[in-house]
């Protein structure tokens, strides 16, 4: 039978950046292309002992079928813990709780876009995401970023050039992937800007409580007395990405569309799960446990830098990064990227080349981005090696 | 803020049978209209042993990513379990690990429908589904039943003079709402028809494993030499529904398309439930379980009918079911149906109106759904009880 399929996956184009990584799991790669929690950081004897327990007493509960809302108790516990560390959640928003956070990317587009309809992002962004929103047809406009966040400029300007624009999309604290975190002054101005045109804020916060220099920043989403962020969070770097549990807080009247389109998606996320985060967050040390992930990645991120001094000074420089689990690398002018990445690929380092998490994956791009969560130390020191070496031997 | 939704939400209408149903789950009511396994259908003791085992013994695999397509060991498996049990599975398939069932239908949806695509489905059929294929704004055209399945000429009709007709839906075993399972003779001719009309099936089969009477019937899938059906599985009924685990078995042209679109939606599925449901697949006795299902649900079919024997006669008359989790019944002609189960629901009765379960919720239609997994012996007897009861008072 010759398969007829959609225009939406008809349009979904083949990436040269597939074909560059489709190696990168093959045996003795080193892994710097990944964006998995180190193996360290989940916590383990917790988990253990709250599955154990809630099979025990609460076995029903975590076998049924749920409500696609989300388990009550966890939604009630994120709502309070939210609010109260980090002014987040206002009296018009409620809370849904998702399979990963890439659901509320999905779910909100699903709800606000129409194909063609404008979504703003960052450029470079997450290619997760762009890809959920390139899988409604959105029309994907991106806003430069600087040391501290979008160019403003640039994001007034396509605001008011661009139709039906229906959301902004940012990662505001050690985005992914250029580990840059957005001033507040410029958070400011994102939300005073995007409710001026009536444009809602997609705000994906993975990162972050993996801050481990610099001060926090408030969240866009505090500063939102006019109900037009969706705010999205995730247990993926704090607890467990295979777990798939994340939660959208925003208007009410947005997230009741999202829970219909849920019900159709996966009915509601897996029980176990949400069960487990209800109980890790309420029956142990939840602030020493996030410390804790701080001292891994602060070690982790330390190693690296290191590396970066000595191999990479003084062809490829790097952004300045406060936390998560990314650095952003640039090499030298007039440098071939794609070809230095497939050089370094050839000797078993894997990096993302640049161009992956752009809108538009043939723009000119100079830049790489590293890992420091997935790698052994001993794999970060080699990985930054033959990077280096590369880099000097083109 | 006022909010602007897509338009495939804008089309999401309101419906009658959603407030005669929002105190289906207040305390006292006698739960008919649901659809959930009985809470003694669960195999408690195996998922706490292996669920306990896995967290020891590989808990990086449970707690870390996964692939989308999903975990190797699982699919593996159930690729071997299927071909060799239900023949179900080609060389040319592939299989897809879903967050439930219902994703097979959102994910197949996705893939194949442009808006204002058509779906042939059974008439009355799963509301949960039709709510999905409505969700991309796809045309619904359903097919009358018979006592063993679709009127065959209306499909060939119907395939005959639809437009952009992109796949017929099917559950064809002790169907959710009918209970009717479609007889050998029609699964061929289900095949042959649209393989002349070029014409993909998505055969839903989460209660073929529940028959306690009669004998079982190849599935459609097992027909397929061309490539047009895509097999939906799930553990929900047979194992968990919270842990939302279900599998696509289809052409793997369709199934590369329908990962990518996974991989937007929820990255992969739980993988804690995966290993779960692998493990207690392999390392115990399935057969009994299933058999033990079939014991529970063929008791509990029995208290129904016996009550319905006694109450419903000769008022209301009922479908023959051979397995599943459903009764369809139906009230004599000039019965105002909605206000029947008005009346019952406040007696406490909840059933499900058999409008909901049609393309077209305001045409006539005089029947009603029981489900007989949920309830209590008690609770079934009393509810049908009061359903005879309210008959006979109008």
């Amino acid at each position: 039978m010759e398969y007829q399929f959609s225009d939406r996956v008809k349009a979904l184009k083949p990436s040269a950046i597939r074909e560059i990584l489709k190696n990168s799991s093959a045996p003795g790669i080193i892994p710097l292309s990944a964006g998995n929690p180190a193996p360290d950081a989940f916590p383990y004897e917790a988990i253990r002992k709250v599955s154990a327990q809630l099979l025990e007493d609460t076995p029903i509960e975590a076998l049924q079928y749920g409500v696609t809302e989300g388990y009550a108790p966890l939604r009630e516990h994120l709502l309070g813990y939210m609010k109260k560390k980090h002014q987040v959640g206002t009296e018009n928003d409620d809370i849904l709780i998702t399979s990963g956070a890439q659901q509320v990317m999905d779910l909100l587009t699903k709800t606000l876009l129409n194909e063609g309809d404008t979504v703003l992002c960052e450029a470079p962004s997450f290619i997760g995401s762009l890809n959920t929103f390139r899988s409604y047809r959105a029309k994907l406009v991106g806003i430069p970023m600087e040391e501290d966040g979008m160019d403003m400029a640039c994001l007034e300007k396509a605001l008011e050039t661009e139709k039906n624009v229906k959301y902004l999309y940012t990662i505001p604290n050690f985005q992914n992937p250029s580990g840059i975190t957005m001033s507040f002054e410029k958070r400011k101005k994102v939300y005073e800007l995007c409710q001026k045109h009536g444009v809602m804020i997609l705000e994906d916060n993975p990162y972050g409580d993996l801050r481990f220099a610099g001060e926090d920043v408030p969240s866009i989403k505090s500063l939102d007395t006019e109900g037009i962020v969706m705010y999205a969070g995730s247990f993926s770097k704090v607890v467990s990405p295979g777990m798939r549990v994340g939660y959208a807080i925003g208007p009410r009247a947005v997230l009741q569309k999202m829970v219909v389109c849920k019900q159709g998606e996966d009915v509601h996320s897996n029980m176990w799960a949400q069960i487990v985060c209800h109980r890790f967050m309420t029956g142990f040390d939840y602030e020493a446990h996030l410390q804790n992930l701080r001292d891994i990645y602060s070690r982790k991120s330390a190693v690296l830098l290191s590396a970066m001094e000595e191999h990479f000074r003084p062809l490829i420089t790097w952004s300045h990064f406060e936390g998560g689990l990314f650095a952003w690398c640039t090499l030298p002018e007039g440098t071939d990227m794609l070809g230095f990445v497939k050089r370094a690929m050839e000797r078993k380092a894997c990096v993302v080349p640049g161009t992956a998490f752009l809108t538009d994956e043939t723009e000119p791009c100079r830049s790489f981005r590293i890992n420091f969560s997935t790698p052994t130390d001993e794999q970060l020191r080699e990985g930054v090696k033959i990077l280096g070496e590369t880099a000097k031997a083109m």
